[in-house]
């Protein structure tokens, strides 16, 4: 089985090592970023300018893939992507909430950066129809790249975020609101004194698009997703290779 | 006052007749169209295709402008045009909604295509919160192109789905879901045996966005929406003249 | 176009100077008050008294309106209200709430007094199906009178407030949930730090009725709404003049 | 135990004995009629005339009960009759459609007229917050004159409507919606060709009265109900005697 | 009319005192316990332990009954006792919650223990589809056996929570989520300075049950529940007489 | 890895072999029925006589694997399951509903028998907060037995109700609510004309045993769930050999 990974940045530094300690025997990973688009997705004018790169690898080295992951918590393009694939596509974001409904009553989310996380998961749980179910979404006043670098202090202090939402909203579920969490994970596990479950949201979307390739599920087209018209649209040239950062504006 | 129209597509053939017949004395009245993107918008695909161009049109010529109207009952990039924006932006599809609340107790959408129509309105609602209010969401089996000629057949099939809706759903308020409806209005409202109230998206919205001007009422950055970085996005030259056909292409 | 605003008490004491700056050219504007019924309106027992002669006034002087407003957060006797009107209605509760949803996630009222402000403002936003939208609302410790008179104390705490719930209930909305209000929110924007939409009730429904007018949308009778019937009602004597103080006591 | 039913309307032709074969040994049963408002309750306008007498009837008469219903579907002005009484005060609607709660999935109210019963209820159950358990409301072409002569065909009829409701709609509890259909259930029980219970909601709301009584339940004062202050209102003589007809046209 | 308390324990203590203070002349009480089971329902472990018996008692003692109460409020088995009996099946978390809607706006349920009362709550309501009036459920750090002595400073902790919840979120009506507290309603009362109505859960559900017994209200068979066949199941030998203490480890 | 599958019902009859074509290399796979408990599990006094049974087998053989399987679609046990286990339990019913929520907009249930199917997944879906994303839960007037045979026109029955839930609801995707399904949906998808989803549920709940063993997620113990107490429990003797049929009634 062939998972394609989409970064949805320009700027991608990650490698497969993550998701082969996850794989099952036999499949295999690739990661592509973006041509153009944004540099990191932070807000709903990033996700703008990384729509249409996503779509263009999706439609073109997608084609080989029998899975696909967008690999960013706010789930950038995820319904253009799925219009545009003859595979299944998910999202970290979307793909955690749904295995927290399994795994208790009611989940709480712990992201960054501070601003806009609130808002930002209560829309994607609302558009699941679960927003019921959301305890909290607490922002971090703290970088996905200080997440990145798991010093002690900052897994301290996500880890006394999660005891509050636990007694404080009723939450008995944790999603992790940041790929870039990760990092964090393990340590965080051991730091905490409770058992609640940790989402991790790229292993887990990972995992779910090998559970949804293996079982032969993808969207129906034809209903709410439509199949993508190419010929459309206009003064989008293809990049070259795949994602090969053939620039527009050269 | 001045109104900014972007309409979301590269085929603009529309004039600001319309607008002016329902503007307020004073109010003036700009429509403008892609540079690139999608022909019509259809699907997600094509919402993906005219994000970039949205935005890049609202933080350049809409500096000028006390309000701006995204011409397309999708509502394609709402939520980024009002990150790039410092005026109030609406949609037709947001806005017919709010209105059709005040004046009854659950509407029915009637737009084309047949398609997808449903799960597509359905997703507006749920995304506004009031998925309970909508009564109906029906997709007829028609072409905008179809719509915007007006035909007497097609005016009579739009009055009995709406006179159907009204008696099987529950409806007390139809919103037209599709600004081509605009040609039709008229005629539907002589033919129908009914007093329920017709929203008619663009004039709704163009009215709207009027009314959220003199209030000198505008969405907030910071919390859901953070301000627009143009320095994070790399391959997006910049179209010249304010919408002028400067394909990416050439 | 001809707006009629209606007081819900017998202690009118507004002219029409505030909506006079914010209507549009060639909109008049008239106010009547109650020759019966409650002082001020609190309680839905200030409701029950009320809504009689709202039902008159509309219905007698309603009749050369083009739309109407009436003047009280609580919405007092709407629905009773569009059922004798064959023009809209508009409720000040109502129309901040749908234009709120058009400006954010999620909005609070900051409204007096302090007891039923919560409970009532929930139950509107309940009737309308968007509780889910309302963050919180919050009854201050004040009288419509102190409100009233603008102090910079006054001012002070509620501004106070706004910002405490834009922190801690994820608010992005405010809407000030008392029509007393009108005369702080120059103060207040002046005063507050953040750029939050702050929605004056009666301004905007002000505005909503001038739009409703213009679009030509009211409400269907048949439905929700029956017609009223005043063969059916006994006891009653009609105010004679259109809202002149014939006491029934008298 | 007192309980004190108000008939809604100038036209009560009503009495004791189908609630003296409910009541427990020692309940004493009182219905008082209105003398000024509505002949009968259909619409909100009737509503709004019928509020002010029955506050008074609460407020006078009502002081001597244990506990209090207003004895009508719609439950007319029965948020200002909990802040008038300090009794607990029960109406038909809302509580048959808690009583339905207990009894099964999700409920179908079958009543009269055929125009606005599904909005009126569905407005009930909204406000109970409880919508999704309705499974529909549907509106006969019956007048209540009709119901009450309780003919054959009539009985047919309902019959046929409840069980179609149960097939169609899922519904596994029927609620009727309309306290004249008190004269046709024990014919319609026989009649129908399942065990569906039915709750008729005159005697129900008579029980709960009974119940709420004995346990010393009734409403909280001070947060969503604000006590009851006669000297904000003027315009209202009092009715002589608790009830009798002292017109107000006299 | 006969009604059949089962407490679902093997450890019954109780006496119909109580119960007799509360019923309706001729009502006759009869309590019985289970003869195989847990010592006491705290968990789901418990409620899956005490099933059997209950679906034993409901098929066979319940015959000569004409309501059946099962005494916790966590209503166990509640779903299945009702499938195997031709009677009312009351449970008194679900009525306490569905009296506590007719009582106010938003209820609080108090209950003890603290680890899993705001959960199980949140569960409770949700099935019953009315989540959104749940204002708080708060777990006391008490035991039932300390509840049901009722000392001095138990009854003020428990006001104590009581009036924070009303203050803080906004209940105004409040459950006890124990049938033990039956023995601090009447201390209670007498503590708070509010008049809030307090819900008392096992005498508010045998109140419903004589009412539903009175009105020949039982559950639909044929939809969501079926009727019980015994000769499905295997392995459950009877407990002779009617739940006497025939163990089946014996 | 290991995988426990229950069978809940003490007439198994279902081998490893289709777990197996599904499993990841080095997931071994095992099957146990019930020793007490229903034949079928049809209604919830077939979940009251499994739960205990359950319960055992999940706190003694349970203890061998990484995660377990509760193989029916009714999801009988699930809670008390979770409270007994150290490793994540699933159910099929659960599961595939969180399935679809990542696959489309709204889902239809197909199962079997005819009579209770729509109000047990209803209630299944509200449990999970994800009600209003049911478009519809139909049930085939078929018994499992003859599902499984999968006789042609059997096929074709279940083909046209999804193509008619499509058509007529707006379901984009579809759960078969049988385990029994297993057998039809090779078939099943080779006839429909659509290339909608369709989830077979036994299959995914084992896909998602596997995800969620390999990373590492189980329930928390503490809040919702509390630990197993076998120590409150009197009457049970335990089945000897892990499920061995050890009847009590010998």
């Amino acid at each position: 089985m062939n998972i394609l990974i989409i970064d949805p940045t320009t700027t991608l530094d990650e490698d497969v090592g993550y998701y082969e300690t996850l794989a099952s025997p036999g499949t295999h990973v690739r990661i592509e970023g973006l041509c153009r688009g944004p540099g990191e997705v932070a807000n709903f004018c990033d996700v703008a300018h990384a729509a249409p790169e996503i779509v263009h690898l999706v439609s073109t080295i997608g084609r080989d893939a029998d899975a696909i992951l967008i690999n960013c918590f706010g789930d950038p393009a995820l319904d253009a992507a799925r219009e545009a694939s003859c595979v299944p596509v998910v999202g970290p974001g979307e793909t955690s909430m749904c295995v927290a409904l399994q795994l208790g009553t009611r989940f709480s989310v712990v992201a960054v950066p501070e601003g806009n996380t609130e808002g930002w998961v209560r829309m994607q749980a609302r558009r699941l129809g679960i927003e019921a179910k959301l305890a909290s979404a607490i922002g971090l006043d703290l970088s996905a790249v200080q997440v990145a670098q798991a010093a002690d202090e900052v897994v301290e202090q996500i880890a006394e975020v999660i005891e509050g939402t636990i007694d404080r909203d009723g939450a008995d579920v944790i999603v992790l609101g940041c790929t870039a969490m990760a990092r964090v994970i393990a340590k965080l596990r051991q730091r905490l004194k409770t058992d609640v479950p940790i989402i991790e949201p790229s292993g887990t979307a990972f995992k779910m698009a090998e559970m949804l390739g293996c079982l032969g599920l993808r969207h129906m087209h034809g209903r709410f997703y439509l199949p993508f018209d190419p010929e459309n649209i206009t003064g989008y040239p293809s990049c070259e290779g795949g994602g090969a950062p053939t620039d527009l504006t050269e």
